[in-house]
């Protein structure tokens, strides 16, 4: 899958899918989401990322309706179907899934590559009421070794947690996967860049990884999504979008592993993650003491 | 010094002082801090950050330089100077100094009240080679509990590392001072922000604290610096900047701690701090496994 065949060394594109997927019309979203993967690959892609819950759509009424429409995972006919596609095509998919796992829901991604089922991520997060549907993720910030690098996901509020970012990279993800259904910020000024966009840059930049996001668009039950899918590069800077607020559209943008790892090197002194300095945040950020009142 | 008298809450005004430190002219840079904490205060500022190695300049030759350059805290000349004004004007400073403490340097930056000092934070992650004239900073991440509200610090290239912020934070910080001497970033836009704005944006929007960073300007031994100060708001939008790149200015915001800390509650069910996966985050940011090859 790696271009190596090019000469160009290991690099190979990703492609961000912004897409519309309706609420509870998982035959039709399932469909749509592979017309668009064909897209991408057809135009270069060996790894496609599609959005959050892009085979349910987001607002559920209550969990009787996520508990309807998830699936297990990978057995489910999601998770068959985008298995098939990936092996048809010769490529990896990162897609947003309601995940049923006996009575359990979770808000998950499976990771599918072009020899079938590479693993899942369930959302740590949960953002808003999703927490009447929705386990906490109980899978950690797993990082799956690819033979295009090494993937990480993280869903749409786990972006708000920079930690989420850091065990990843400290972990030794290159790209990292992030469906998501942004939903407005309150202040955000008019054509000035999306929150969500700036906490990606910042965590590529902090990093050293490339982070790239496949958020949803349009309105459902009234609540409004925000595209401006992005996918940042290594040293912070954007490789492709944002994209619109409003479309449907694929962002593309070539990643090379080598160059991602070595990013993370900036002068004689200074590497990015090797200059944490964990015998600081330990005591903090392990057992924890008591905060102040926050 | 909160402005309770005004019946507006516990608001009060900071002001970053963005200015161009002389390498080695201590008395001069000295005399015109002094300068602008006077004009800040007479602007309704409460609490003025001025940037990193304030008093000495940057761009030490080698260790000996920065050695001579460099005072005890809180007895030093450029602290009791400090002391003074801040008592004088009734008002609290943050002010980046070059530390000696026996024969051990820091890049710190201390604290003061209008009653006396308050106490220092050491740089803790040293910039390219700083590390050949400092120590690396050993008093963890202070929140001091002012009058004004809780205050922390980070300097520079602290901010590169999201678990400054998140340490300020949960132990309680409101808002964060960052004096800073940044340089260019390679693969910079013109006109567009600077990677240094956005992870200070990124992680006031994350931690739910204000950000207040005030840089230096001017060239010095061939390093360029780029001001561009600014004040971000607990929610992550601009209070004030980002300042000009070549010119010294104060930037002024004011801030509300009720607001502050209103503001880490999003929704029913979210809250910035509250939600972090600490069971997560700990094995990795603990003891640490060891990450694969980065």
């Amino acid at each position: 899958v790696a271009n190596t065949e090019h000469g160009t060394g290991p690099t190979f594109v990703v492609a961000c899918i912004q897409m519309e997927p309706r609420i509870g019309e998982k035959q039709s979203n399932l469909a749509r989401s592979i017309e668009r993967i064909e897209q991408a690959a057809r135009q270069g892609a060996s790894l496609v990322v599609l959005p959050e819950l892009a085979n349910t759509g987001y607002m559920f009424t209550d969990r009787r309706e996520a508990f309807e429409l998830a699936e297990p995972v990978p057995d489910g006919e999601s998770t068959r179907t985008w298995i098939d596609v990936a092996a048809r095509l010769g490529i990896y998919v990162v897609a947003g899934i309601a995940e049923r796992d006996g009575d359990r829901l979770f808000n998950s991604a499976v990771v599918i590559g072009p020899k079938g089922y590479v693993g899942t991520f369930r959302k740590l997060h949960l953002w808003n009421d999703e927490n009447t549907c929705f386990e906490p993720g109980d899978k950690g910030v797993p990082v799956f070794d690819t033979e295009l690098g090494r993937i990480a996901v993280a869903i749409c509020y786990d972006g708000w947690f920079p930690e989420v970012y850091r065990l990843a990279a400290a972990k030794g993800a290159d790209i990292i996967c992030v469906p998501t259904n942004w939903v407005p910020m309150p202040g955000q000024v008019a054509g000035g860049m999306a929150m969500a966009n700036m906490l990606a840059i910042a965590a590529a930049h902090s990093n050293g990884v490339v982070i790239a996001c496949a958020d949803r668009v349009g309105t459902e039950r009234g609540q409004e999504f925000i595209g401006q899918s992005l996918i940042v590069d290594s040293d912070g800077w954007l490789k492709a979008g944002p994209a619109s607020a409003q479309r449907e559209e694929i962002l593309f943008a070539e990643c090379d592993v080598g160059r991602i790892r070595s990013s993370r090197r900036i002068n004689a002194f200074n590497h990015k993650l090797r200059d944490r300095r964990t015998d600081v945040y330990d005591p903090m950020l392990g057992s924890g003491e008591t905060p102040a009142s926050v």
